[in-house]
């Protein structure tokens, strides 16, 4: 017989009258009192945010949120004309886009960063991200974090981002480091490779103490909110069906023809 | 030849250097001026919430964050156990557990007050409640946004909400015609049927000018957060691994004797 | 301290050298043996089918299987541009389009029809389809599984699922009664509402004794068969990027023109 | 202005009264012919199986189908629980978890197979093999399809593999380098890693052709008819209820004890 090791969980509980979350009572001190961002910080770190990481968190999960009529926006859509009875489908479908191609990249590049200074007392910055250039252009492989196909050669949010880092006393290694292996890869693969929004976002996490493992999540809940909107306005003024009626149309033309 | 019709969205758009999203630009009126919580607003109604309407809105999505190991946590950390380098998909198999039992509700009860109210002058509520409590006993179905398992005969979540709805001037018909909807519930069926959470947030979503087929969202963007969360929870302390065995130890037990 | 209930699982079970499927050995008796179609009945029924029976199975679930470019197929293509390292988020976002508006009907006509079925013992289908028609008519509903925008008077499986039934044993009550709600749906509302496949499918699979709450399994079987085909595609010929960039461009023609 | 690039596919076509799908005519030739497994073939084909490739192609799939009560099921049905009016959703759920950890080997043991043997006329196997488990021992990266925490020293699904491989044809130098893999694996790490199933089946589907990026999608396919099959008897016999109650009692105990 196998030995059963104990299982627990510290999240929430309930009791006839009562609902705990995260160590707080959620009715007296947090409906009311903590907004959504908030409450997302809490429900990670197991405590409320300071003023300054909940401007800033609050600011990485909003860059994110919405990007206009994206493939995660497309399916979601589609999957609303089939199925309007159960919209969390919809939301659920735009979610599982977010993958290696466009937002996963926030966690691709918070984990390189924080593999490569882990432990690192005084780290050497500048050979650090020779090292990671030079290792990713051997394996021929996009650094992930860095390059935007539309926002070049400055991608406009990262800017941004690193200002409200550095007001709010959150600008260090992380931030540096991104910027370090963009102009190395700039240098060494000679285009325009700027640090975009997602290398942005997974440097100011890192240097939020965010888990790389738990920098897509940022991500994440920020685009379930746009994903939202989309489906709002998809109510208001439907136009999935228009949309599928012609791609089945044109790539089923010369199907037609025969 | 069908005739196209044309497709357009409000939602966002981009250039090479900017971002615009719902008639805001993303990097000088968004990032870091606009919390998470807000955003919804924005990317729902298109403009940015009063101050007491983000109190509100903000509560009413953290109301539903976190209810501790649910079936929605539970099929979120079995999949991240199996896909840990997509953990979008975990939070989107969470998400699809969000249907009629549970937190689908919010709609439900956000539908009928609308579909009963619509277009009333000066409706009176009590003959309303009462016709819609008999329309669902003649149809032995239960009437969604009263009733709860464990809390009773008060959810505790109820009183605090609406007295933030009165708080901050959303507090009308809707809210008035849930409690009178349980009332009567209670009496015709002789049981406590309190207005639970899912009820009161679908009354003071449709006070807020909420079409109740986007009501779902409110209780989507909040779980995402609080699925978040859970992963987590899960990556400091992994427990899905020894749930999955326990569960299929027992379940087969039988098979094995045989 | 709640008392537990006990909870089984025949589905399967494991060893060191073994693997066992619904009472069968699944290295001896199944590997090899057992084509696809007839798993899916053993899954769910627990034994082989017969010969017959297998071939109406198998009828039902390939019937819809693939309808080009649907809604679902762009819902998963668009899903898979986006993360193409996990395929079966692609496939997952396609299946939840398979809601109330496409093939989710399969479920509700074969509900209605058991519904009204059950424990008649010489039921007069002629008024239980006047009565259904009535029903719908009423709450000004559509009826599922009659009626299509494409394929009219006659949906063409139809008729062939039909023929198949009869060949293999399994037309009766459930194959009448479709067909009569059909009929006097087009006498009350004035227009072509044909049996379509998906209520072929609902009636046939009641026949073979299929509980309505799983008959929209035949469709996600099928189904998830096409959506694999679909992906496969898109690695041979991707079209995904320009789909999207097209709606993109157009859907936010107006914003840039600002 | 963009130069739009065309678009098309040659999966299907509808017109009034003909479905075309993959090139054969779904009413007259498909329906009541082609059973589930074969239609497989010919989505991801465009042809219809030999019946050696048949019998071959059926048997990997279905050797995938079911395993018991694993996080895959549970997540299934902790989904259903929620939402059971949408199983579709809990059938996604449940494919969401098919990622690095399980099923989703099927896809990398195809990969690294496929690109080591690509382009090569008479390649030396074992030498082969040696650089493969040197490159992932240097990586200290588990090698997918090799190795299984129950069944060693010897997977039983994998012997039948290969027999069926041998008996229909197709037991080429995939097959050959899978197991040299394994061999030299356990030579170097000293320890059993045994040629486990979805190794077995990457070889396999290598031989017959198919891309190692549609792999997964064999899978995939076997495992959503195995889900269904779950769903099916959670109807039958429900136990998520009971399971997430317990896993809610025990895992926030120790909350309550506060």
């Amino acid at each position: 017989m196998r030995q059963q090791k104990p299982i627990r969980s510290d999240m929430g509980w309930t009791t006839v009258d009562r609902i705990g979350v995260r160590g707080l009572d959620l009715v007296n001190q947090i409906i009311g009192k903590v907004p959504l961002g908030d409450m997302a910080w809490l429900e990670i770190n197991g405590v409320l945010p300071t003023p300054q990481q909940s401007v800033l968190f609050n600011a990485l999960m909003v860059t994110l949120t919405e990007h206009g009529m994206t493939p995660i926006a497309i399916a979601a859509r589609m999957t609303y004309l089939g199925a309007p009875e159960a919209m969390n489908g919809a939301v659920a479908a735009g979610l599982l886009g977010m993958g290696s191609v466009f937002v996963g990249t926030v966690e691709g590049s918070a984990r390189i960063m924080q593999q490569a200074l882990k432990g690192a007392d005084k780290p050497d910055l500048k050979q650090i991200a020779s090292a990671i250039v030079a290792d990713f252009a051997t394996r021929k492989t996009a650094i992930p974090g860095i390059g935007h196909s539309t926002h070049k050669p400055i991608d406009p949010r990262t800017p941004r981002l690193f200002q409200l880092a550095k007001e709010n006393g959150y600008y260090g290694n992380y931030c540096e480091l991104i910027q370090l292996i963009a102009a190395e890869a700039e240098r060494v693969l000679g285009k325009a490779l700027p640090v975009n929004a997602t290398g942005a976002i997974g440097a100011i996490a890192s240097e939020l103490g965010f888990d790389w493992r738990i920098c897509r999540g940022i991500a994440i809940m920020g685009r379930a909110v746009g994903l939202v909107g989309h489906i709002a306005e998809e109510i208001r003024n439907p136009i999935a069906r228009e949309i599928s009626k012609r791609i089945e149309e044109e790539t089923s033309a010369h199907l037609h023809q025969k």
